[in-house]
């Protein structure tokens, strides 16, 4: 497989990435598109597996709205049953002749007492029937602050409003060429002493062995200190980078993987947000430029900035670089 | 236009500001007052722009009570008009002869429902009515969970109580001058390791060409121990400042901008607060020099600050810089 | 005033801590014992000068629950007044003959509303009396969501649980003499990377003008891994030290202070938590030894330490330094 | 004793670890297993030395049910002692022939009352019955708040979801050894920017006297971007670490204890989260290999991590150091 050989020597890779180097490990994918890391993780038990609270974070709000909702029902089906079972008479109704009536009587008298609304038409009478509404208020009031504890959690997690371009271009750059990425804050946040680090994953062949490399990319510019219109990252693909000598027909054969990894100062949320994407080489154009996505308000005294425009690029031809023994000297890129 | 050819050569721009270097993109102002960008976002559906709780959290105090009151009512109104619909029968009333009345009752058992106060002079007694109600409780205990998050991520959000002098100055400085800004903490929190950043924003031709140009303003000391008094951030005007050779009418003319940029611990939000603001070239006065904000107290173990005299300056003359020929030499400002 | 001919000319005097050297401003102490800077802020609204929100937080727990109580009873007081100039009769009561016992029932009925335990004995009937109501439930429950708020706040607040010793102490240290002085975390916390800042404040005359000086005084260590045990700040009085040459006399009559600043991270809030306090020259005892304030248990599997010693020291004679025109050669402290 | 004059001289010993070097303080661990300090404090009242907050967030889930359970019970047993003192009459109730009846009555009003479910068939009609009742509502809904906010701080505290091999080995490592840890993240987190600190700790013998020395022991990489598999800690035992010479009966018969620290930025609870644990020596095994952890998917396309096998070691035989005097080169570990 020569193409493993076109990995330039003069690239020096990184090696505590947190992914092995064990290429029989590699599943295809580091990092997911939306940034979770492509690992199973076996051998402990499901409930300790999962932290709750992260997961009831990160479920969309109709499921978790669903959640609460299906709770509330299947938690008022079973005290509504309990109550049935001791007998409405304990709740100071005349038994009914349908069961029907009677068990939806109990199950409402559940929501009265689970919600604290307590109207009183039905209420507790006998010792039993008190306890069990007693235990289930306390219940209800858990319940929900536990309920609002998970809803302000939710809104007040600090999550960095990033979205990256769907496709890494190959542009031309100066007279060389670059791998180029965007990312643009689409919300009504401020986000400051922003960093980026670009990293590439291969699995290459080193002395006859497949193996997992990391190289990391360097920036044209790896922090700014504040991320208000969209950011360009470019790596430019000098002789010293591991793209260096990568043909299109290279993007298209090979498996690789760059992984982005952004973090910023939040000011609305005072919190430091990270965000992270990474760009399969399927993902990667060979021969784009990205159309500018900011101008001037027409009545000339606000900028604007068209999120829709995040991915737009037009096709382009790339520089082609001299002979390979003219290597292009360090000061182009500096 | 000449003006733009004073730019002291001597002076390093600085790139990666997060603000792009295409001058027609330029909307009269970097940095609005108030401290957040000006910039609008389009491209992107409305809800999708926003952060709803950065929305709710910034919100004035009345609009965010007013906003509240009025999902109430509203709630109400809905949910009264479906008890009405079903029949105040079913909440165990005699049907008034009054319309009015009626949807009265049913709404104010909304009320007593949403609220879960549920007093039970009027309560629900059919199957529909009580699974609405039943429903409605739990909306109610949800939408003051939420309410109640709101309210914490009100007042506990972590703000710089930070107020900057409304003008900078041109202020006599050593035997040459400086630009000039005042901050002083207004509120009785205590801020540590505060870090100061002020940067020249401003439009200038180069080759012909009109672009955005930022230069960062080395300040006289950038750090701060405490801040405790009211800080006077000097930016000294030597022959390496952008702002070298300019005159009163350079600042009456040029549109620049002065970005200032504030970071300090809180130690009582025990968190990182950020301020920011912006002095556009028409806000800096020159030729002033600020009057003493703090005195001894009367009884001598206390020190005064006068927050209400953060911009009061005395008109002031310049000094002169000798012949351009001779430049201040470095050591005067070390 | 030959005293403030004492100063180290050696001693580097640092200008950014927040300070004015204006000595004419210096009230008597830079820093209060427990930290606060003792600044009073004028020529601002009251209003605009509290954050409520830090106030409530340090409030004393008696004075939190007391305000709650008071709030709880004026409000229903307020309300319990609407209700009775309403009439009762709007409350389904009959006007008993006593005005006492008509407004004690309009008082418990907004008790009833306001924590909307709504029993329903007695409920509101008029349009008038239940819209009051429906707006109570609504102010209630938002009334309790800041008071849930609030509590949270006061428990989760990070707070650095350190002690410090009441004395500094001037104590023998190799074959000079240190400054010293002792903190120790007292509750169930784990304080890592910790790092303390120690500065002498002074008022000293140069060229005859009375101006407040900084000096940061070196210390042994000034961090450490973790703050398990006491930490004993140790400030060697070397030559450099802008305390070398001070007698038992100057630290009795000079006016001075030392301002002690202390940052770690504790693992428990998962945040950075710092602390300050000051030692004014009186406080500062010359001639001591702190007493160990840990040792092993009597089982042999545990260390101890005893809190209550932190500021228990021996009186004990200092080393004299040799002929001030030998100087301690640099590799003493090191 | 002649183990202890096997301490390498040349490793460099550390000074600020915050424990102690007073060997006779040392507890027979410095750090528990589970990563708290090995310290008792005395000298402070119990309620002094207790952090409430974090010992409610550190109870293990049903203590923290279970006391919120009992203080319901108590609660309410104290109220309905109280109601029924004053009277069921003041309750709205014929007394009936049976105490138990009516303190069963006063003590289920109580709960209705503490949870604010009020139903109503029991209301307080007296002015005293009303005001204790108006009392316990509040009480009732600061007890909720107070629930809220402990439950909301048990969940959201940031923790770092790290599990530690139970035992560190002694594991050939290119052609010396080192000693080797492994951790692994366990839940559904991404923790980013990880940094590792490993120090030992022993009592040794200088001038005769016994004292607690740490060392700090460097690791071939001691941090890494992103912790997604496991990690394992690896110390190389060269001439410069102070472990360089022990044998495996040194391990057996000396005191000592290998302290672990790591610090991870957690994406999710976006703060930055600790772990801490120890190896005493009877905890490191001489001669082993950890196996690998993690391994390709069936399907190609995921990586799968067995955290059950963190603690699966081989054992083998180790290298032999090259004859004393021939040091290994410092390039071996670079």
């Amino acid at each position: 497989m020569a193409k493993f050989h076109k990995i330039n020597t003069n690239a020096q890779p990184e090696i505590n990435t947190g992914f092995g180097n064990n290429a029989s490990s590699y599943g295809g994918r580091f990092i997911n598109k939306d940034g979770g890391a492509n690992i199973e993780k076996r051998g402990i038990k499901f409930l300790e597996k999962i932290s709750w609270y992260h997961t009831m974070l990160l479920l969309p709000r109709w499921k978790f709205l669903l959640i609460i909702l299906l709770f509330y029902i299947c938690v008022n089906f079973l005290f509504g049953a309990i109550y049935f079972l001791i007998g409405v008479k304990s709740l100071g109704e005349i038994p009914s002749p349908s069961t029907l009536t009677d068990f939806a009587e109990s199950f409402f008298f559940s929501t009265q007492t689970f919600t604290t609304v307590g109207y009183g038409r039905i209420s507790p009478i006998g010792f039993l029937s008190s306890s069990v509404a007693a235990f289930e208020a306390l219940l209800g009031l858990l319940s929900f602050a536990l309920a609002t504890g998970l809803l302000y959690g939710r809104f007040s997690k600090p999550v960095a409003y990033l979205r990256f371009s769907h496709n890494a271009l190959i542009a031309p750059y100066k007279d060389i060429n670059a791998l180029m990425m965007r990312v643009v804050p689409f919300k009504n946040t401020n986000l400051v002493d922003a960093m980026a680090n670009v990293t590439l994953g291969m699995t290459i062949e080193e002395n006859g062995e497949k193996i997992n490399r990391f190289y990391p990319l360097e920036l044209e510019y790896s922090t700014v200190n504040a991320l208000t219109l969209n950011w360009t990252l470019v790596h430019p693909i000098t002789e010293k980078s591991p793209l260096y000598n990568f043909t299109k027909s290279d993007f298209e054969n090979i498996k690789g993987e760059i992984l982005v990894y952004i973090k910023a100062f939040d000011d609305m949320f005072s919190n430091t947000v990270v965000s992270r994407t990474s760009y399969t080489f399927e993902e990667i154009h060979y021969g784009g430029k990205f159309d500018p996505m900011f101008e001037r308000d027409n009545s000339g005294n606000k900028t604007v900035v068209h999120i829709d425009k995040l991915n737009s690029f037009k096709h382009v031809s790339l520089n082609t670089y001299s002979a390979e023994a003219e290597i292009p000297t360090d000061d182009v890129v500096k």
